[in-house]
């Protein structure tokens, strides 16, 4: 029996069978994680093959669910193949070694786009998993401010972070922490290191956590102390809120990731700041960090109801200053809301 | 002008130019970390491709070394190895999709099994960066025992060994860190979950963290509070840990993973405990958790000084009892020696 999304990523594969040896597209088909196995998906149903180590707690938790599980490892997988023509399996995820052992025996086609397909839109269930990832990355948070001290480096206070998160029930953070003191903050993709913090620095921290596999995405930018020189940062935060804002208000179903991404940086291109916003409005996030929809200048990807994705403009001027504010979003009724909702945007001087 | 590794995976690969766009064998072959680039090594050299993210840094950080630092991204990349017929690339670690576009342009071949084979002898810096990870392991560990509190979760007591980790300096953890109370401890590759501590549970606690990318691997077993009721547990323990020791002792340089494992087993079989020895001894720690040389029944690697491997016997008894003793090792001048030596190994007490 195969469940409507079963139903439409077999149909859209356009294969004899689906076949997936990769972690989060197994935990997206059968809803149970484990480090390895095997699904296939076919018209029948859907198979999960489990090895020893997975086989019981397999059973367990898809007792009741369609999903099937079989005992055994890639050779049972393969029997279970057989008289298969055409396999769908996922190019991105599947590593050369794989592709050309599977190729002697199949003709493989592509099975991501109609995953990629169907994952964009996200169940009542996993939109409250990653509401749940986003509420505790924000209580997170906001445990971390008051513990946030002068001499302190950039690795003690993303480490409390990510304690933090883990404490309040993360199953571990959904990307490196990137936390950027000063101007580190002017590089995008800042490797947090051992830079201590001083009164006056700004602090940008870009933060998120899993549960249950599923990631949160978030940016705060603050000030630690005002020492009186901010007012250019000052303007140019309040400037990024406002694009920040902007998208929530005017992205609604229909429009193009393009469009998205153009309220944002038309509206920083009101105040000639549009040069410093060196990269995307967003990106969709899952199970996966960086996902569809891709909100970018090129894209052409038609945004609607159940999609959720990140809405983070910024603004990074070389050695001087680097401001990013990030919430995850989803969309609902045409609308675009905000996971987030218990931390301050308005510029925050502690 | 190339170094002796670079030569040594050159020749090995058979090919015109060794081709990476994987994270962490471009940091083995340039010493630099970054999410995205494109790596090229041939007869002339070896060259990094990055774009504006991360060229001022590449530049900066690899001044001196023989990597020259290119700017652009994948069609620069492209324009590099025009003319070159034979292209090696690692295809384990490439994708399908990118594997069937190279294809078009290129023969290629696999060159892991020369990357394995370079990755196999740590150079003296690799050497120290794991002591350094093991080290802050078990720091780390020491720190944790005296805050373990009844009613503590297991994701409590891992978040806060996780954190104690960070803060020692490192990058993050080198893998989902274990942490199973009671029985729990019999499966292998137990789920760390929302158990709460008992008095008199064994607690089973596998970790490791990363410096400079490179990874540490250590297993403790202990008990929380003796109840009078561990002879058997305590009997079986002493047994793993003489097992554990049975290896440093006894693996020699030019003995094979099988001979290595077969210490340990061998010794477990004497006392009847060899069924339940479930996984094989060890495996090789390096940039990946999971690396050669593999040290398990089958395996016909030859082990020999510059390898680092793990050494972990476990007993598991299914809903009973769950030991295993780890330490991650390294060869030199012929004799198995720990880069463990902060924590103790007979049965700790809490």
């Amino acid at each position: 029996m195969l469940t409507e999304k079963w139903h439409r990523i077999y149909e859209n594969s356009h294969a004899d069978a689906v076949y997936l040896e990769c972690d989060f597209l197994r935990r997206y088909l059968t809803g149970f994680y484990s480090t390895d196995g095997y699904v296939i998906l076919d018209e029948s149903g859907c198979k999960f093959v489990a090895d020893p180590r997975y086989f019981e707690a397999a059973e367990k938790k898809l007792k009741g669910s369609a999903v099937e599980v079989v005992a055994g490892s890639r050779p049972q997988a393969m029997e279970l193949l057989a008289g298969k023509h055409t396999l769908g399996i996922p190019y991105p995820f599947t590593d050369a070694a794989t592709f050309e052992s599977l190729k002697k025996s199949f003709e493989l086609v592509d099975c991501m786009p109609a995953l990629r397909d169907a994952m964009l839109y996200k169940s009542d269930g996993e939109l409250a998993l990653i509401q749940r990832a986003c509420e505790i990355a924000e209580d997170a948070f906001l445990q971390l401010l008051p513990a946030i001290k002068e001499g302190m480096t950039e690795n003690e206070v993303a480490a409390l972070l990510e304690y933090n998160m883990r404490r309040g029930g993360a199953s571990g953070t959904s990307f490196d922490t990137i936390c950027a003191f000063g101007a580190n903050g002017s590089v995008p993709h800042y490797e947090t290191g051992n830079v201590r913090l001083k009164f006056g620095d700004p602090v940008l921290i870009d933060f998120g956590c899993k549960v249950e596999g599923y990631c949160s995405d978030i940016t705060r930018t603050f000030l630690f102390g005002d020492d009186g020189k901010h007012a250019e940062f000052q303007k140019a935060y309040d400037i990024v809120l406002a694009a920040h804002n902007a998208v929530r208000e005017e992205l609604v179903a229909g429009m193009t990731g393009k469009e998205g991404d153009a309220i944002a940086r038309n509206y920083l291109a009101k105040f000639g700041l549009d040069p410093y916003f060196t990269h995307s409005l967003g990106h969709g996030i899952g199970l996966q960090i960086h996902e569809y929809p891709t909100l970018s200048p090129r894209s052409e990807q038609v945004i609607g109801d159940r999609m959720v994705f990140s809405d983070e403009p910024g603004v990074y001027i070389a050695g001087k200053l680097g401001i990013r504010i990030e919430d995850s979003m989803y969309m609902k009724d045409g609308r675009t809301h905000s996971f987030m909702g218990k931390t301050q945007k308005n510029l925050l001087v502690l």
